[in-house]
């Protein structure tokens, strides 16, 4: 990804009695939070968590999805009027609450 | 990246105190890393966090680094002979205990 790019990751905590449904996240969820957004998102990517630091150890994340835009406002600007909608979808893939994270495309 | 293919992050925490020289990590470290392990690495990224979920919230990270491999065995054989000199660099730029998530690409 170009440097300089926003990238919007969204990381889903591991934890006793956590579930995610990698299918519907995958199938469902981000198709729609794309065809919602529309151009605005120039790329997503999708990481399911296997495995931590050392062989045994769970993923910190059971996922993590990330979208790609221009800029931050333009992340602001096509997610806000989407907002409740793709929020209200959470529950029906998982029972995480997720960490947002805003980063700056280095490399 | 194409599905399938193992993703290791390092996941930097922020927090008080917590300290990150992000030109020495893109331009001295992860280059260092890329040329010791060779090519089982297929790809690498770094993210600079700037921001969490409501504006003026610090990044959950202040960086991201990730490093694409075909297989989790690739990973650990090229890393592994490695370990001591490439964790004994973390402080020439950061105080900061990484987190690690081993992850499949799923899209």
């Amino acid at each position: 990804m170009k440097k300089g790019m926003i990238k919007i990751s969204v990381l889903y905590p591991n934890g006793d009695g956590k579930t995610f449904d990698t299918d519907y996240y995958c199938n469902k969820h981000m198709p729609m939070v794309k065809n919602l957004l529309g151009e605005s998102v120039k790329a997503l990517s999708i990481d399911r968590g296997i495995g931590g630091e050392t062989p045994g150890l769970p993923a910190p994340y059971a996922a993590v999805g990330h979208l790609y835009f221009d800029t931050v406002a333009d992340f602001q600007n096509s997610f806000g009027p989407h907002a409740e909608k793709i929020m209200n979808d959470l529950p029906n893939y998982t029972n995480i609450q997720p960490v947002v994270q805003i980063s700056e495309v280095q490399l």
